[in-house]
C-alpha cells in the first residue's frame, strides 16, 4: 500500500508523490509567541513531528521548517501591559515554546525562521505583488487586491460574492468605515505604524509586516516557490492560509504546495480549547503530573482530523496504558538476545509491522498504529521466553520510536512531592520503633538518613527533618 | 560615596556619571552558540546580571542588551561536523543558553539581538566605513584599514608598530601568504563564501560578516552612537573591543563606551578554563549537583576582576555557607513581624546596609558586599525575639535579591537519586520488621507507599518496588 494523505485542497485522500523524487519539503505554520502553550500547541507540534518522523523512517529527505511569528499585534498590546519591550516579551516565549517542545519530545525542525529575521524579503515580496498589479498602496498601508487573483477562495471553498457580503455586514467600527480598501475581504500586507511602535522603513513609510505574508515570503526563501505539504491546525485554512495561496499563487504562477494538511481541535469539556474561553492549560504544568509519552498517546490515540476531547478520565487511562508500554519495553534494554528468534516470532513481528505501515499509510492514522504498539506489549507478556521477549520488545521500541515515544522508564523515578511523603512515613516509623525502645532501628534510620544528606533533628513538636 | 567603576581605558577607578541623567545604557557581549555553557559563561552573565541589579538598585533607568553571536565559522565548521544545518544548531545552543541562564536566575536583557537578524544594517556599516575611507574591498572581502584610525591600540594599550611587527611573525599559513590586506593588521568587515555556505548577497558579493562587526552595528542600531558601558571578559579587550573601537569611533567621531569593563577568567586546577583544555564543566551538569545560588556566591565571593581558583572544595564550601543565609531567609517568610523593631536593631541593620551598598560602590566589590548578607544572618541567629529575627531575616533577603540570589529553600526537596536510597531503606525496615514477625508495621509500610502512587511487590530475590 502506496503513503495516501487526506488534501484539503481537493477534500479527498490522495497518493503522496513528492515534486523532487525522494526529497519531501514541507512547512507548518508555527507559533505566536506572546502567551504561554497549552494543549492545542502541543498537538500541532506532535501531529507535525509524527507525520516528518514518519516520512524520514520510510526513507525519504525531509526539509521541515517551522516559524515563529515574533511581531504581532498580540505580542505588542501584551509587552505593553506588562511594560517590557516586544523583543523581550517574544524571547520570553520562544523559550518556553522550545523548552516545551523539548519536554514534549518534539524534534526541532530543520529550519525554524523568525518574522523579524525575514523584513527586507518581505518588503521585496510586496514591491513585487505591487508591480505585478496583485497589491496596491493606501495611506501608507499595502493590501493585497483579491480580486486579481482567480482562485481566491479555492482552499477553503468559498467564493468571492459570499465572502464580499459576509465582510460587508461585518462592517462595524468607525475604523471599517474608514477603511480605504478597494475591497473589503483584501487584507494587509503592510501596517503603518507610529514613530515609537515596533516597526521598519519601507518604501510606503514606516510600519510591520502582515502575519499572511510572513509564511509566503519564509518558504518562498527557504524551501522554494512550490513545495509538498503545507500544514497547520484547521483554523488557519481561512484567511491564513487562503491568503498565502493569494500571494504566492499570483506572484509564482504555480500551486504554492502540492498537498494542504490541516489538524483538528483539542477541546477541553466539549468546548474548543482557546484562551478566551479561559481553560487551557500548559504544556508546563501538564508536564509536572504527565509524562511526555503519557500526552504523545492521549494526542496520538485520536487521528489528527479529529477532534480531541480532552478530560482528567482520558489522561488517567493514557497515564495507565503508557505504564503497560514502558514495562514491555524495559525488557528490551534488560534482556539478551540469545541464539535466532523463532520463524514464528518473527512472522508475527512482520506482521505487526505491516499493521503498523498500512495504519501510517493511511492518512497517517495513528491511533490504529498505536493497537500495532499495545499489540506487540501484549505478546511481551504472554510469552516466558526470555529470547521472543526480547524480540517483542525490541519490535516495540523501534514502532514506537517511529511515532516520538521515548518509552522512558520512570519507574524509578520520585518526584519531590512524593518523596516528601516517603519521608513522614520513614519518621513515623523511626517514632514506633522509639515508643517501641527499639533504638536499633531508629538508630539505622538516622545513620541511613544521614548518608543520604538528610539530617533528622529532634525537638517538642517531633521530630524534623533537612536535607543538607 | 558614590558608585566609583574601573575603566580599561584609563586604567583606572573613575566616578561614574551617565551620559544622560538616570539613564543607563549598557552592553555586554554575549556567547557564540556553537557548544554548551561553561562556567566561564556563568561567570561573565552573572557579573553583569549583578552589575544591572545594582544600577537599577539605586534608581537607574537601565537599558541592558546582550547579544547572541549566530554566524560564525565555529558553528559552521560544528554543524558540519554534526551534518545539521547551522541554524539548527544555533537554536539548539540559543536555547540552551536561555535553559541555563533562566537556571541560574540570569536576568533576561533588555533586547538581545541576534547577528542573523541584523546583516542588512552590518552591510550598511560596511558601506560608510568604505565610503568614509576607513574600509577597502579585496577580492570579495572587505578589510577595516588600522592604519586609517589613529586611536588603534587605546584600550589594549598597545601601538600599531608593535602590534605590526607582531602579525607579520604570526603569518605562516599559505593562506597568509596569499593575504590581500594592506596591512597585517587589518581586520575582515565582510568575509566572502562559497555558494551553498552561509552567507548572504552583498555590495561585495556572496559572504558574511566578521565578528567584531556585529557588536558596533547593535550597538549603534539599538542603544546609539555613544552608550555608557560595554564590558565583556578580559579575553576580549584585544581584539575585539579595540575592533569595535575602530569601527565606531572612525564613523561616528565620538566615544563608543564611556566605561569599558572587564570581568576576570574562571580557572579550574590553575589553568586558564577553556574548552581547548577540555576541563570546562558545563552549567547543566553544574546545577544537577549545586544550586544556582552556590554557583552565584562562589563567583560572586571574588571581585569581577580578580581570577578565581575553581575547586572541588570552594563550591562545597559556598554550598554549605549557602545553607546557612537559606536557613536565615527562610525565616522572613516564617515569622510575623509584631510591634517596631527596636532601635537599635535598626541602627544595625542601616549601618550593615551601608557598608553593602559602599562596598558596591567601591566597583561592585561583592567578595565585601556578601560579608553584609553573613553578618545578617548571623544576627537572625545571634537573638531569641522573633520580631528582631524576622527584621534581620527581611534586611537578608532584601539585599540578597540585589545581587540576585533567591535563597530559595530547598531544604525539603529531594532528588530523585536520594529518594531511591530512602526508598532502598524504607524495604530494609520491612524486611526487618517481617523478621521479626512485626506484621503491623510492614503492613503500615506497603499501605502507606501505596497511596503515595509506589507499588511494593515480594520477589524471590527479596522485594522490589515500582512508582506507578
Amino acid at each position: 500500500m502506496s503513503l495516501q494523505v487526506f488534501n484539503t485542497l481537493s477534500n479527498k485522500k490522495e497518493e503522496f508523490v513528492p515534486i523532487d523524487g525522494k526529497n519531501v519539503r514541507m512547512y507548518a505554520c508555527g507559533p505566536t509567541v506572546y502567551d504561554s502553550s497549552h494543549l492545542g500547541h502541543a498537538r500541532m507540534a506532535i501531529v507535525w513531528d509524527v507525520i516528518q518522523r514518519y516520512l524520514r523512517s520510510v526513507g525519504y529527505n525531509v526539509t521541515f521548517v517551522r516559524n515563529i511569528t515574533d511581531v504581532d499585534d498580540k505580542i505588542i498590546n501584551r509587552a505593553k501591559e506588562l511594560g517590557i519591550s516586544p523583543d523581550q516579551l517574544a524571547r520570553q516565549y520562544t523559550f518556553e515554546y522550545w523548552r516545551d517542545m523539548y519536554a514534549l519530545n518534539v524534534m526541532a525542525p530543520d529550519f525554524e525562521p523568525k518574522a523579524t529575521e525575514f523584513i527586507a524579503p518581505m518588503i521585496q515580496f510586496v514591491r513585487e505583488l505591487i508591480d505585478a498589479g496583485h497589491a496596491y498602496e493606501a495611506n501608507g498601508d499595502v493590501y493585497f487586491d483579491v480580486a486579481s487573483f482567480n482562485d481566491y477562495g479555492k482552499l477553503s471553498k468559498q467564493n468571492l460574492e459570499q465572502l464580499q457580503s459576509g465582510a460587508r455586514e461585518q462592517v462595524r467600527t468607525q475604523e471599517d468605515l474608514a477603511s480605504i480598501k478597494k475591497n473589503p475581504v483584501d487584507f494587509a500586507l503592510w501596517k503603518s505604524a507610529d514613530e515609537g511602535e515596533l516597526g521598519w522603513p519601507s518604501p510606503w513609510g514606516y510600519g510591520r509586516p502582515g502575519w499572511h505574508l510572513e509564511c509566503s515570503t519564509m518558504i518562498r526563501t527557504v524551501l522554494g516557490e512550490s513545495i509538498d505539504i503545507h500544514g497547520g491546525g484547521e483554523d488557519l485554512v481561512f484567511p491564513h492560509h487562503e491568503n498565502e495561496i493569494a500571494q504566492s499563487e499570483s506572484l509564482f504562477k504555480k500551486n504554492m504546495a502540492k498537498y494542504w494538511m490541516h489538524n483538528s481541535f483539542v477541546q477541553v469539556s466539549a468546548e474548543k480549547m482557546s484562551k478566551s474561553l479561559g481553560n487551557f492549560k500548559t504544556i508546563k504544568s501538564l508536564l509536572e503530573n504527565y509524562s511526555a509519552d503519557t500526552l504523545r498517546l492521549l494526542i496520538l490515540q485520536t487521528h489528527y482530523r479529529n477532534p480531541i476531547d480532552f478530560t482528567a478520565d482520558s489522561l488517567a487511562a493514557a497515564k495507565t496504558a503508557v505504564l503497560r508500554l514502558v514495562r514491555a519495553a524495559a525488557l528490551d534494554a534488560e534482556l539478551e538476545q540469545n541464539g535466532d528468534v523463532p520463524a514464528k516470532v518473527r512472522d508475527a513481528i512482520a506482521e505487526t509491522e505491516k499493521q503498523f505501515s498500512d495504519a501510517m499509510d493511511n492518512d497517517f492514522n495513528t491511533a490504529v498504529a498505536i493497537s500495532a504498539l499495545f499489540s506487540l506489549g501484549d505478546k511481551v507478556f504472554q510469552t516466558k521466553d526470555a529470547s521472543e521477549q526480547k524480540a517483542y520488545a525490541a519490535a516495540l521500541v523501534r514502532l514506537a520510536k517511529v511515532l516520538g515515544f521515548t518509552l522512558a522508564d520512570t519507574r524509578k523515578k520520585i518526584e519531590p512531592e512524593t518523596a516528601k511523603g516517603v519521608m513522614d512515613l520513614v519518621l513515623e516509623l523511626r517514632k514506633n520503633a522509639r515508643e517501641n525502645k527499639d533504638y536499633a532501628t531508629s538508630d539505622l534510620i538516622r545513620k541511613e538518613l544521614a548518608q543520604l544528606g538528610i539530617n533528622v533533628m529532634d525537638a517538642p513538636g517531633g521530630a524534623t527533618w533537612e536535607k543538607a
